[in-house]
Formats: structure tokens, C-alpha cells, sequence
């Protein structure tokens, strides 16, 4: 993947296969896809290029390394995510139960949740998957929460907090254990929600 | 695999490569390591039966298909996890704690860890070993421990507790978030155990 022909780096040739407008959406969406699909091992720079209909050398003229197109990847998959910390803005009043609505809101939906799910499943199998979840979850998204709390050890406390809900997300949406899959949201928020406020607000 | 030749059904023949005393432990330990280091995808009887030094037809002989390999693989694997109900036995006082101290206590030995995490690995992105998974944790270990517990919907519940262990032990000894991969574990079980209380006991 490194080892690309000269004439292929830099800018793309206006003659580059597949290059013009709309060309790096494409290639974001086919990349979500075929990670979604074949998880991060399986998945290659080719297969993306060959989905978004352009040549592998404008993929990596884009993003990158595989690596970096997974990071990109999962930067589009976590968007809807990344209002979790202004949850935390309105205050800790019933902040675990707005922040459980919140996270089982983007799970419930089944676009997002096959992003999601690919995500997971390529950072739990993959060492290079899961170093670039962790920088992009610890650095965007769990800093962020925890900067915003105020208990002992905010980031310890963040991420048992997350623990719980990736816990669940786990058992009911990629393991589907019995009543917990089809079980009503309602009842898991109930539960879940007082977990929450005590770990992000229990001095 | 379900094409074998005919002299290999049956009772082994003495002269089976590999058979012999310890040879069903040789396979059930190569099994697990093969599953460990390839996931459930990649493992082969092939492999499993090389690296025990048999003929691949006495693993068939002794488990049958690959997913019956995966399923006596997973059974070893959570042999520590198997007095998790008993941790019930003794009643409702602290059980939250006493459950958080044998859960982790079996993650935090780092042999069994090594299994567990393969077992959960190959759960997560596989629907065969998910399926196999499934069966086992939901007959063998859920249903055990919902059937000590006087809750509503004891097996939510006991889901529930299940989720908020299942969640930690991947961010700390899979995806390794920091702090939480190196927080002492003492830490965790402070807070986490009266969440698993509260799960299993609350009215």
C-alpha cells in the first residue's frame, strides 16, 4: 500500500479515475461500507476504491493509509455521537437518563447501529483498529465528557459510564442474549440511567 | 469436514494418528489455543488437529463439526466462570460485591483472561460462534443465576449485571481505554458492585 507509482502521489490528475466532485464522499461511504461488511482485517484499500467506482491511488490520495481511511471511517460513524457531551452541558439533573437516551437513541436506529456495530467488532479483533478507536473515542469524545465532570477521577468515572452502555449495546444489538435484545428501551433506561447519574456524579 | 472418508467414522482405529491416552485433551487444548490466536473465522480443524499431533478425523471423531469444537472450546473456557451462580447460594447480602470479586478475579489471571477474550472475539463477529455462545452462556451460566433471584424479570436483570461486567472487561482487558486498562481493580469493584447489588436485588 505504500509502495504507490510516482506518477500516482500528489494531486489526483484531472484524468484520475474516478476523481471529481463527490469523489471523497463516495469513497467515505464505500469505506464505511466494506469495513461494515468485512471488518477491518478483511477489508481493503482496493475493494473501497472498486465500491466508490475510482482508482486505489485517489483513496489514498484522500485518506491515507487503510488505517487512516478506518480512522475517517469511524470519525462519520461517531458523528451522531459526538452531541453526547453537550448532554453533559444542560447539567447533572437526570444527566444519566439523558445521557442513556441519548446513546440508545443512535443504537436504536438501524443505520447507525450497523456503523456502530462494524466499528466495535473491527476495534475488538483488530490491535491497528482498536489503537485508532481508542485515540478517536479517548480524544474526541470521553475527554470531552469528562472534562465536563465533576466527581474524583473524572475520566475513570466517564469511561465506567461507557462501560455500561457499550456493555448492553454488546448483549443487545451484536450478541442478541435473550430477553435483553427485544427487551422495551424503556425498561433498559430505567434500570441503566441510575447507573449512570452515580458513576458521573457520585463524589 | 462432513466428507469424510468411511474407514475414519466410527470408533477410532488403533492405528489412528495421534490417538491414544490424553489425546481428546490435546485437541481440546490445541482447540482453544487455535480459536484464541485465529478467531472463529480463520480457526480449522486442520490446524487444531496439527498442533495436537493427530489426524484431523480423530478431532472429528471426539467433537464433531468445527462449530462443536468452538462450543467444548467455549465450555473449558468458562469452567471458572461456572461457580458464578454459587456466588448466589450464599444469598443477596453483598452479593453485588462477591459477584464483582469472582467476575474479575477470573480476568484478572491473565491464562484464563487469554481465553476469554477469544471466546468473546470470536463471539462478536461471527454469527456461527455467536450462536454457540449464546446457547452456552444463556443455559449454562444466565438462566442459573436469574433462577436465584426474587426480582421482576430475573433473567433482564440478570443480563443486566452481566452487561455492565461484559462491558468493562472490554474496554479494560480488550480495547485497553486508559484509565480504566491500568486502574486498580479494587477501584472498579467499588463502583461497579452496587450496581450489579442494585440489579439484582432492587424490587
Amino acid at each position: 500500500m505504500t509502495a504507490l507509482p510516482p506518477r500516482r502521489r500528489g494531486r489526483p490528475a484531472r484524468t484520475e479515475a474516478g476523481a471529481g466532485p463527490g469523489a471523497r464522499e463516495r469513497i467515505l461511504e464505500a469505506a464505511r461500507a466494506e469495513f461494515a461488511a468485512r471488518g477491518y482485517d478483511k477489508a481493503s484499500i482496493r475493494g473501497i476504491a472498486k465500491a466508490a467506482g475510482v482508482d486505489p491511488a485517489l483513496v489514498h490520495h484522500y485518506f491515507g493509509t487503510k488505517e487512516q481511511v478506518f480512522g475517517a471511517a469511524i470519525e462519520v460513524s461517531f458523528e451522531p455521537a459526538m452531541n453526547v457531551p453537550d448532554v453533559l452541558l444542560a447539567g447533572t439533573d437526570e444527566v444519566g437518563e439523558r445521557l442513556a437516551r441519548t446513546f440508545f437513541g443512535i443504537w436504536e436506529n438501524p443505520a447507525t447501529r450497523a456503523q456502530l456495530v462494524a466499528v466495535l467488532r473491527s476495534a475488538l479483533t483488530n490491535d491497528v483498529a482498536a489503537a485508532v478507536f481508542r485515540g478517536f473515542v479517548l480524544r474526541r469524545l470521553l475527554e470531552r465528557v469528562a472534562g465536563e465532570l465533576n466527581v474524583p477521577d473524572p475520566k475513570f468515572r466517564a469511561e465506567l459510564a461507557a462501560s455500561q452502555m457499550v456493555g448492553v449495546a454488546m448483549l443487545r444489538y451484536v450478541v442478541k442474549v435473550e430477553p435483553l435484545a427485544t427487551a422495551d428501551i424503556e425498561d433498559i433506561i430505567a434500570l441503566v440511567a441510575p447507573t449512570l447519574q452515580r458513576y458521573l456524579t457520585e463524589q
